[in-house]
């Protein structure tokens, strides 16, 4: 182990108490992005960053005016040849509501145990924090070897409304190498996570209708269609006997799994019982021929989100309906196409819809999946580092959902992200106790510092 | 033609004018069952028919008293040996709103052209009159010669509440051979009909559940059922290419047409573009090998009349819904027992449902298809009654929908009942301008004359 590797190490050994007291600083400040109230203490939290990065040297550090909530940005690029971290956070929390519910006030951050509860412990202030004290550990002991750009907002709890724009205009400024989204999570403490893939989403409308008008069942049932039938049968028949999507060339462009991540993924401790547990579902159901946490992380899926027709209330009432919705989502993975699954859905429709119907398909929403390539710079750093710090190889994770964050980064700067961090699945994310087991976090700081040091290479 | 059939047929070619002034009597009383305000009204009404049922000789003349409105009794079965006549009508109309849309006050009958405008002139006042009519006319003329019975309610526009229980009370009282109601309408001027036919019900809600609660579709799309997706599968699954139920048993009871009743139904004229017209589908959609007018009156079917799961309002919810429902009903024809068509459903959803989900029926409805035996006597009395008044033979026709009071006729009484009447498609029936076309109730008074002497024999 390097010199300044292992003087890194020794002063986050020796200054937990400082990064504690530090956490514990910004986590008493109530930086509720979605409360009015609170635009004073937002501000206030985005001067606590900015000090925290002028205090480790980062140079242009500026809180950037928005519509809403400061984004802060700090950069620290003398390492010429190095790579460039883009490191992203937020410094915004949920609401803290029902207060009555805690145990300790959300913002008077308290120690019980291995445990600090305070609201952000661990989304995300904790993480935020792990990173700027893994840079400290690093500037105190001979200095910083790769180059860092922090991308730090104040309104991820809301949606991120700024983050669009100040990327579009901030393009060279933010361009780096790769991503470090510190705002995932671990499945359990001894289970430190990667997350290198997320899926996109094409989400859709679908309307079918008959009649001009509701129609009476006796008087009329037998001789038109019934829309909620069509709509019942268009959405049968987009899944195969096999759980496939039968829209034609849907798969054409799916991202096969190497050997080696399906591997990987058969690491992960979430198996059929793991999910069974969480949905309560009498039976797991996909697609055949992978694993649930295949389905969920590297398969694409389609889901039926929403459906409405005709007469929902109590009783019975004799109508045919003379319209039918459904909202019908994907989820994609690389390389599908938004535009194209867009299309692949109208040409099923246009095949498959019974004469009797007219539909409308109106397309909402449409993001391509993100998924940084194994052999990625930040992937293998951040792998190693994790390694080190926890003496057992991390779980490398595909997840189902979309962070959109990442889809931003990466449509906007071409940039992967890579995700990790160092909540646990009991940590009360959003949710009344919020905590941060701390002798994770401090392995945490210390897997970090492995990081920046690995990238220097 | 016998002297009292030529003398009856006379009488009330003569009293028109007087028919008329009785039918504006009651026209003027503001009947309206859903309106707690014209209970006066009510009794008012039920009265005038008691006077004219005594004027008429008739005996046990009552209005009887029910939960809400009476209803009224009178027979007159001196006639021993002949056929006795149930015969049922109501004397509440529709309320009258939107008022502001008359151009003649709902309750000032008025008279323009050959029609007579006011609220209950079609809807059925103007065909309770012309029975009365009718018989007065025998009456005047040597007298009646079969044995009728009145039941003339008050709350048909409201579902006919009391009618069960005073039906299940007076077994012996309204015993006959069948049951004359004439709250059915005619296809055109020309087009005089009898409904012989009416389709049963079977009702069902279907509630599908996979997860016990709904589930973001990013984290667990692709592990789980989508139960709007299982409820569209099954649902699906109900009808085959043909347009057939497919339900194990379903067509077992279902009794064929004749070949005479086929060739009955395509005197209709409701051809595929009638149907067009009606609803304003892009094309009509039934069972292969039947005509619309066939599948709608003498065919079963089976729709969905609501449906509803997960996110249903504007925008986008990337939600695996935890449950999805549907409304489900079936229209009946005779041997088709609702209670087997139950068991039908189950079965079918024992053998389809995935392992996925759980899933619940609730029945909500059921009753038999009613029909009358086209050798029925009053089915013959009438149709040669309709043929000697209009000249043609009347329209034999199916119905699709059910008539609340005819399945408990025939279910509590055992009767079979004969539809027909003198309305017309324009007569704006529950909505503004309700009118009534003169020239067809004269005819239609002279074809009941004709309907009691042939009954007679």
């Amino acid at each position: 182990m390097t010199d300044q590797r292992q003087a890194a190490l020794q002063f986050a050994r020796t200054n937990r108490d400082l990064f504690l007291a530090s956490l514990k600083e910004i986590l008493a400040i109530p930086s509720i992005s979605t409360d009015p109230a609170r635009l004073a203490d937002m501000q206030k939290a985005a001067n606590w960053v900015c000090d925290q990065l002028r205090s480790l040297g980062m140079q242009k550090v500026k809180a950037h005016p928005t519509n809403r909530h400061p984004i802060v940005y700090g950069e620290w690029l003398a390492n010429r040849g190095a790579p460039t971290v883009l490191i992203y956070g937020h410094y915004d929390v949920q609401p803290a509501d029902p207060l009555e519910l805690w145990k300790s006030a959300p913002f008077e951050p308290t120690r019980r145990g291995d445990n600090l509860y305070a609201r952000g412990a661990s989304d995300m202030k904790g993480q935020v924090v792990a990173t700027l004290k893994a840079v400290e550990s690093l500037v105190k002991s001979g200095g910083l070897k790769v180059n860092v750009k922090w991308m730090i907002e104040g309104e991820e709890e809301i949606g991120s409304p700024s983050l669009d724009e100040f990327i579009k205009q901030n393009r060279t400024l933010l361009a780096s190498d790769f991503c470090l989204n510190p705002d995932s999570g671990m499945i359990a403490p001894e289970a430190p996570c990667i997350t290198y893939a997320l899926r996109g989403l094409a989400y859709f409308e679908l309307r079918v209708h008959a009649a001009t008008h509701d129609l009476h069942s006796g008087i009329y049932g037998g001789v038109v269609h019934n829309p909620a039938i069509a709509l019942a049968e268009l959405v049968a028949g987009m899944h195969d006997a096999d759980g496939r999507i039968t829209l034609p060339g849907f798969y054409d462009k799916v991202r096969d799994l190497s050997p080696e991540e399906r591997e990987q993924l058969t690491r992960l401790p979430m198996n059929d019982k793991y999910y069974l547990d969480q949905t309560g579902a009498p039976a797991l159901h996909g697609e055949t021929g992978y694993s649930a946490v295949e389905r969920v992380g590297a398969r694409p899926t389609l889901d039926v989100n929403g459906m409405l027709s005709g007469f929902t209330g109590a009783g019975s009432k004799t109508v045919i309906p003379a319209t039918a919705m459904a909202k019908i989502s994907m989820r994609l993975v690389p390389d599908q196409d938004p535009k194209d699954v867009h299309k692949q859905l109208e040409k099923y429709l246009k095949a498959n819809a019974p004469r009797g119907i007219h539909w409308e398909l109106t397309a909402m929403q449409g993001s391509k999946a993100s998924i940084s390539n194994l052999e990625n710079a930040g992937v293998q750093a951040l792998s190693a580092a994790l390694e080190a710090s926890w003496g057992r190889q991390p779980f490398l994770k595909r997840e189902g959902g979309s962070v959109p964050v990442v889809i931003k980064i990466q449509e906007l700067l071409g940039q992967e992200s890579v995700l990790t961090g160092f909540g646990l699945p009991d940590d009360n994310l959003h949710a009344p106790n919020e905590k941060l087991h701390l002798p994770t976090w401090y392995k945490g700081i210390e897997a970090l510092v492995h990081f920046f040091m690995n990238l220097a290479g």
